[in-house]
């Protein structure tokens, strides 16, 4: 299997042992985003090649951003060097009873500003069996949406199979236009994570998706959701979870998979979060890992839950785990062997 | 609304990582005391004033408590250098079934020293509508206790509100001298925060309150209480909590509201905690707050209890939220906005 | 009571903050291994005289284990700097979900290289009243397998009481050649703690351990065990936990005890972990300490119990607490005193 | 003395312990900006009052350098909240023959987009006496350009003193036109710090300080180009330091000052360098201070420079040293006192 | 040699980074003290017994001295636990140009409060042969000025060797006063380090050492000093550096040395400093270890002021180097041995 | 340029703040050895390909590893995971007059124990054009001198150009047993860093090299040594610096360089070290970088040396400046460029 992924990755500047933003003299840097996260993840858990696509100040910051993506065995060589600058953002990390805020920072990032045409996705593609974006680029600027478009299109052609993150970001844009832009995009997908922004119609012309439970949807509700959206956009395999916030440190996930016309959901795990950034992109990256080397739908959903898990237990944005170790996680306990 | 406190501001030296002391080489020194704790929050909260009467040595950890206060708001313009030291004491933060530890090294202080003919409080109280104090400044030296009488006297007079934190110390003195002096203060008080040490003799000449449940009484037994501060002592608004340890880490809190003649309590509320240093100050500074903001009894104690569960989520002695951020705490979940 | 043990004192690089050794540039040095927890845990208890015995290498490595040591109040006089290196190995501590995991770099320790000559044990324990070995340091090196068995011989002529912890360690050796050599070692033991690795062959030859529930055992599996111990190898007390692992960072554990030719055992009790290195090796500590200051089985197991709970609350591998510390735990609850 | 100044503040992300920011996953944050540095400074010297107008973005960013300027007892009154990002800059402080580098990343901030009319500039200037301005502001946008002429012509007009800084970034700006519109605004200017750029054209329409020596300049040519300055732009008080390199931590500095139509120099003075950034500001900050404390030119450039050496051992960008600690660094040794 | 002193230890807060006391959140805590800092010196440096006498507080910051103590070889079965508080001070390291700074908090320490009774000091001696005290010590207190004198009796009438730090501390004490004190005390003195405070009257009644270089004495001033020091006190062997202080950072020391009624001197060693406290009581220690090991007078001065320069490079009051260590670093060079 | 080195590579855990490994609690983990030093440092100038060959434990340490060679560019397509474990070496860096030392822990690592057949060095040299090795690797065991042969004798036959830097280890070899056996190697070399240990007997039989000034050879002294070493080996280009040790913390250096038959040498540079470590193998990378990209003698030997002296202002083993750095040190001062 061989992975690409095209996006923004950014600088998360978080502060440290719970401090708040207000009294912080001190902030953490570490390097993410939506694709970016999936293209180290997939590199990790061990795919034969990894790669992702993106634009990065030419400067040490963006230096530094490769080598972050080097050392994790993520392609670098289609990344281009241009005039923006690394967006950035800042995360607080909250505790128990309070929130976790971020402040973005992330206008006139190098990709946001990028041309789409210093890109040849043709030549790019050529060595690639999989690609791979998320629904927060095409809202990072205008640019960034037509290049989203053309990355998309390119991969089409060029026989790739597609996966999209949904992933809608409030603080970008406005949530109908996300629904009119993302369901434009979903055509082009064989594989979609999550269920909105998309315009799905039902009968009375309202959203079929309007009013459902978000912490908690039934398999039934599920169920239809993922037939609506094959019926229209004609994706094969769908996946989503759903989250509980017991605090701001621990929550519950659950998984959903939709695969050969049939649904079927994990039990919930709940579990302690070190890093809850990435959480989702790793669930990504576990599906379309686990959706290349397994079979059974159990095993599928099980093991894309599992590396998200595995995330919030990791600081970092993505996860640095083994094929291996989700696999020991899954059949182990949770104690030291020495 | 224009709030001052008078008390002792000490420096905190806290072990790290949930060190030992015995094994430390590193403290973190923050500044905190009751009745400071309570003017850092209300100037976080929005009042249009909050200042700090105090003594200070005159050095650099003078100063540097000064720049604290002054960073959150904090009028400094009554605090009186003088020849004393400031104040110290070390905190080992407790681990699940292991205690946090404290030891004191307060003596001497310069607010323990100081002459109370050194302020002017008619002069400080004109431009005030709110006067608190804690029932630990009396404890702490002689001069202290006369000085809290002259102050209230002084407030009295000025025609200020009155908050009394009565937060009986076991280390600082004697329970039933603390009660004698306690019950001479709560005289002047409009509000009161606790219930204990106060003089409250039932018809059998034992105190009404000797045997009532600490950690978990009936809303009965407390209204009954409440009732009997109001007659003795005229007190019309009195609150206080119940504080239930799960672990050294994790406590469960509920309050409890005595306004208009009428008790009411809060559910439990269960939280892990960050700095427990600081969480009755920070339900003191609320309860203040709210009752010179809103009407309904119940928004007010529920506005209290929330300032002391979120002070409990962030280093240091007093809670740096907003009015703001309170109310979205209490309208909202516990999820990362992005 | 003059306590001694021997065995191995390793350096732990812990990685910080739950961070991953994949992702680690800085690790924290601590210093310990199974008997030598055992002398730190006795010494800060407050036995009148607590040493350890051992090879350390000559260089400021080794320097600093025995100024740990001594800083412990532990007698280090019967230590011998020879020219094998300081075992090391690296920790990663597990969160939640995700297990701690540890890389062993120990071959070719001083001690596992030390000539058993080199050690006078009869004038050693001329000064000592109960000698303490794990089933670990038979199965460091053939050199420390020797050692073990002259320094248990040498203790039993010397008169002293012997206590052995079984502690098997798959790591290190092969399970049926660890029963067969532990088997041997027991029947010096006038005190054993755990019940595996030892040869306990039932009616029908297999073992009567074999199956036996290793996380949740019943008092009576539990009292036929014993009663077959004791009526094999001679030992009068033995003790064991059981662990539940809730998450990497909660457990809950539970103790076994028999003595008197009876069994008894606790409640389970859950707590979290800052450290789990030597929570074994703390009950042991508990249960050798409490069995020479207590009478009552039910104080005895408690005591050693609590001993290793706190021990998970404490960093390091050793518990840094006094014997009045431990029962104010099992006494007063969890709050802050002030 | 009132003073006040106008500008932006930026947060300052700079590498830990000399790292480089290839490598740097962690960042102190400290905030700072050549007018805010020199009104901290004169706070901490000692003013009777002290003030910065400036926009900053509404969000915990914007709040934490309000908090910064408030503990140095910095007026932030005049601060407006708009909606324009904290400009940022990455800072890696070099070592030995090792260069620091600069990563800017200020464009779009607060300030750069403030509209100059949210300033009532008529209204601020009454209770300050000196304004303060450097030649950075007008560079940052033109916004800012016309916010920075709006605020001389006001500040002239209140009949405050105006001192302006030089201090030409070639990242910000052309130095031709530079020295058009410093030229235009060193009209408003009494004090002067530096000279360049300021079009200062000989008798041959060359700039007569082409070719001047930039690191060593002689007594004389100095005198000669302040006496033009003043010819030309009527500034009564010029000075200016010379620095010589001689590694990236250690440099040397001396001061030339021209007043009263004569111009003094300093002795070279060697020192090493803990923090570089605002050396220059602490240099106005002092000079501003002293020529409105002293009389002696001698004692006012001696006092000037000494803050700005003092500030090259302190962390951050201001000078937070006392009046009276700059007096005893003049008078005493470097020794301890016990 | 066996080894023991008396005196205060305190609890040492230092800033970080040179950081000012103004800002810092973090302190670093180490133990010294005059004496204190000798016998560690002592212990490292190899004598067969080092002990120190002193009384601490019965809480973990006392027992955290004790473990200092006790891992550097120090033999602590002297120390008494008493009433007091453990004395404090806070250091502000400087940097270059900008001095260090201390704020003492050492009033009421448990050493300052203690009676003189409670040390048995003829059971003590009986098994030392050196005994050594400095100048501060009778400066704490009235108490310890007791404890003092008699410390100093019961160690000459025990037939130990006495050595006197001078070490006058302007803060502790009027110069006068001091000066007529340890002249008293310098009766008891075997060998004396410094030549200040003592009355040491000329023929004009002035005192002859009014007036000398302090900073860069001739050997011709120094002989004459230490001739009437030996013929009015009848010390035998007198010692004193003398310091350039070339920066906050950087110092020269040399040595003066008087024994066998002559005079030498070492050249100037200029060296960069990491921690300067316990600079002088290292050459303290150094010297009466040398005049115990070694015969030539050049080489005693050499070892003891090496000494004290290995200190100034170490972290901590105390020199934890040993006497090999000291040697080689007199025989060898400064590069790295691979 | 395709550059390929082949040797051990190490964990190095240096003490952190100049503190003393017998003090430390915390230590710095980075990644090193002579020839992965060069490798790293070639990568980071900017060759087309930079590779290095090991053997590594398959481990997270070794993991851990090829993350840090990854991130700098290095190809390890040719390091094989082996048994053996990491080998290891801690360093307390000095400070001042305080050495700096080593204790090594590198016995039986995965190199030293690696079957030299594992490697078909054929089939790597292909792919490059120039093979380095140190003088280190063939002391590091019998194995690795057997690799070390077999790697020189392939990359001979496979016509790629040879460097050898002597890089004498006194605690891994006997110095004639390096003479012998480097003087064997050396036939192979076409570059050779460093004069010793090599047999070079003059006409009386003894070496020529024996008595050499080893600080400060003389021009005429090196170009003789030159001169015989082309004679003897046939080495075309033989470099090597001088070094004097002002401090701990401050040395110089000066290059010699001997190419086409001359000797030139640089003046000496004096800076101050933030890591010493690996400063000879970036002056050994610059070489051979310089010599395959220029062609001016005196710019490739000034290239060199700056190369070793910015290595000694950077954290790490290996030099992470591009070529333009070194060109813009070269060309340009040490000021923030603003």
């Amino acid at each position: 299997m061989k992975f690409i992924s095209l996006g923004e990755i950014m600088g998360r500047l978080s502060t440290i042992d719970y401090e708040k933003i207000l009294h912080s003299k001190r902030f953490d840097m570490n390097f993410g985003g939506a694709e970016a996260n999936v293209s180290v993840t997939m590199a990790n858990l061990g795919v034969e090649k990894s790669a992702f696509i993106s634009a990065l100040p030419d400067n040490d910051l963006g230096n530094s951003v490769i080598r972050y993506l080097k050392c994790n065995n993520v392609v670098t060589d289609h990344i281009v060097k241009t005039e923006g600058r690394l967006g950035l953002y800042f995360v607080e990390t909250g505790f128990s009873q309070r929130n976790s805020t971020v402040i973005y920072d992330r206008k006139d990032s190098a990709i946001a500003k990028a041309d789409p045409e210093i890109f040849n996705f043709e030549e790019i593609f050529k060595d690639y069996t999989w690609f791979h974006i998320s629904g927060i680029t095409p809202a990072v600027s205008d640019n960034a949406l037509r290049l989203t478009k053309k990355a998309m299109e390119a991969a089409k052609k060029s026989g790739l199979k597609i996966s999209l993150d949904l992933n809608y970001r409030e603080k970008l844009w406005d949530f109908q236009k996300a629904r009119d832009i993302l369901s434009e995009l979903a055509e082009y997908a064989d594989m979609c994570i999550g269920i909105e922004p998309l315009n799905l119609p039902g009968a009375d012309g309202t959203d079929i998706k309007n009013g459902l439970s978000r912490n908690n949807p039934s398999l039934e509700e599920m169920d239809r959701v993922f037939h609506e959206m094959e019926k229209k956009f004609g994706i094969k395999i769908i996946a989503r979870t759903a989250r509980k916030s017991i605090s701001s440190n621990r929550n519950a996930l659950k998984g959903f998979l939709y695969i050969n016309g049939k649904t079927i959901e994990t039990d919930w795990e709940e579990f302690d979060i070190l890093d809850r950034v990435g959480g989702g992109d790793s669930f990504a990256a576990g599906l379309i890992y686990a959706v290349n080397h397994f079979e059974d739908p159990e095993q599928i959903i099980e093991f894309a839950l599992s590396c998200s898990i595995l995330k919030h237990t990791i600081r970092g944005d993505a996860g640095t785990f083994t094929h291996n170790e989700v696999e020991k996680y899954l059949k182990e306990g949770m104690d030291i062997k020495r």
